[in-house]
């Protein structure tokens, strides 16, 4: 399928492509760019690259595609630098989890070679060393072609998606970050929310944690993550995520209006009306 | 340890404590109580309970043990229903989800005989069919004796809890309920609210759904459960819910103001205060 890949970032999801790319030969090589060698010999020993390069400038060099895997302000910086440095053929696309701003360098920077795209498959686990080369197996996989977009490059990266067991959202990509706004980030803010709240609370009430129910542990699953990895994406996403928590609070301050009413009937509704938003799809 | 145990409501909970009593070998007799005779015969062919019966007055006649297993209104309404049936060495305990007004009530109606408790064992699942023998091996057992209680018959529900694998957590009834409140009720108001918030986004967005990654997934698993289970614990743990809710608000809108002024160091601090309220934990 691909000659040569470069893949700029050799994390949970790099190096978990890079795995999958090696075990199902879908590359003839896959070369590994990053900054630290350390982590980059680790990624070696795993099988997720063949080898390595440090510098993005021979890190690249005649591959016929790159996929941009670093967090997404290194994404956006990368997109500059990478302009100079193409072959004609070669494809760009990356796995950044928001796609306004990305897609938008991308086609100012790279017009002939930018695909964007985002697999979901991240999880509250970061590093090479959580990599998995069946992480996309089943997982949804966006790519976000434009009018600008050459077709049969989005189609490359499409066909790539599918090769590794995903599943296929096409999106353009204002209704990609409105969606994950929702499906993802708000989720992300919420826990962390929830997780401080309660670190707050426990210092008052020190046996808080001990009563800690399953829903609190689903609750603040992701506040694991990383706080910096997580603000970059919301701040990368800022404003539908900003337009998401406003609707998100307008929700609360109807279960909170019940409550201070002790109107039964009304919280029913309020339950009602998310339970049958989930349940059954 | 005990001759013979009434169970009023076979449930989750209920049929679980029943088949941990049987298999244990904890009660000679396990009896349950509830309305309709086709749940009540399951539960004897899973193995939850020995015999039933559909009336609360002969149900608890002879037993030493009456846990009472029902959705807290139920709880409230037979625990007055109680008073003139108990025999005086008789222990009355309750799984309820909120402690303080089932307290009250225990000591005004049966001031000899109640012993607030709370197994922290539910899930999204409800009904016999959902019980399991060992469910309440590491739970949380919570038992919220007060000065008026008993103390020997608190020990006795320290010691089934102890038999049935649980870790005991001995809190006064307000101090459970604050706790609660942020560790388990809030949880359940974000999901609902946030299962809301996307079923309404996806009438624009109809690939809103197709987008829901594990966060989303984890953020509104609980609101599967029941929104009339739901509805009923939150009403009557309403005072300490909405206090939590309020705080929770304030959390949220701190992450807001960072989004809407584009403040990523602030967010930052944000997301790590939550972040490292649960690592490490």
């Amino acid at each position: 399928m691909f000659h040569r890949v470069a893949i700029v970032g050799v994390g949970l999801i790099g190096g978990s492509l890079g795995m999958a790319l090696r075990q199902k030969r879908l590359a003839e090589e896959v070369i590994g760019v990053g900054r630290r060698p350390e982590a980059l010999t680790r990624a070696v020993e795993l099988g997720a690259i063949d080898r390595f390069e440090t510098s993005l400038v021979t890190g690249v060099q005649g591959a016929d595609l790159i996929v941009l895997a670093t967090p997404v302000p290194q994404i956006l910086t990368d997109i500059e630098r990478l302009s100079p440095l193409l072959d004609e053929n070669a494809i760009v696309t990356d796995v950044g989890s928001t796609k306004r701003d990305i897609v938008q360098l991308g086609e100012r920077f790279l017009p002939r070679a930018f695909v964007g795209s985002h697999p979901m498959a991240g999880s509250e686990k970061a590093g090479v060393d959580a990599g998995r080369a069946d992480l996309f197996e089943n997982a949804v996989w966006v790519v976000t072609p434009t009018d600008a977009t050459p077709s049969a490059k989005a189609d490359k990266i499409v066909a790539l998606g599918v090769a590794v067991g995903s599943r296929i959202v096409r999106l353009d990509p204002e209704a990609h970050d409105r969606a994950v706004a929702v499906t993802s980030h708000l989720p992300h803010v919420l826990a962390f929310a929830l997780a401080a709240l309660a670190g707050e609370r426990s210092q008052v009430e020190p046996q808080l944690f001990d009563l800690a129910a399953g829903s609190f542990a689903s609750g603040t699953r992701v506040a694991r993550s990383s706080p910096e990895l997580w603000r970059d994406i919301c701040i990368a996403n800022r404003d539908a995520l900003a337009d998401a928590l406003r609707a998100y609070r307008d929700e609360l301050d109807l279960s909170l209006t019940c409550l201070e009413s002790a109107d039964p009937e009304a919280l029913l509704s309020v339950f009602r009306r998310g339970h049958d938003s989930v349940v059954g799809r």
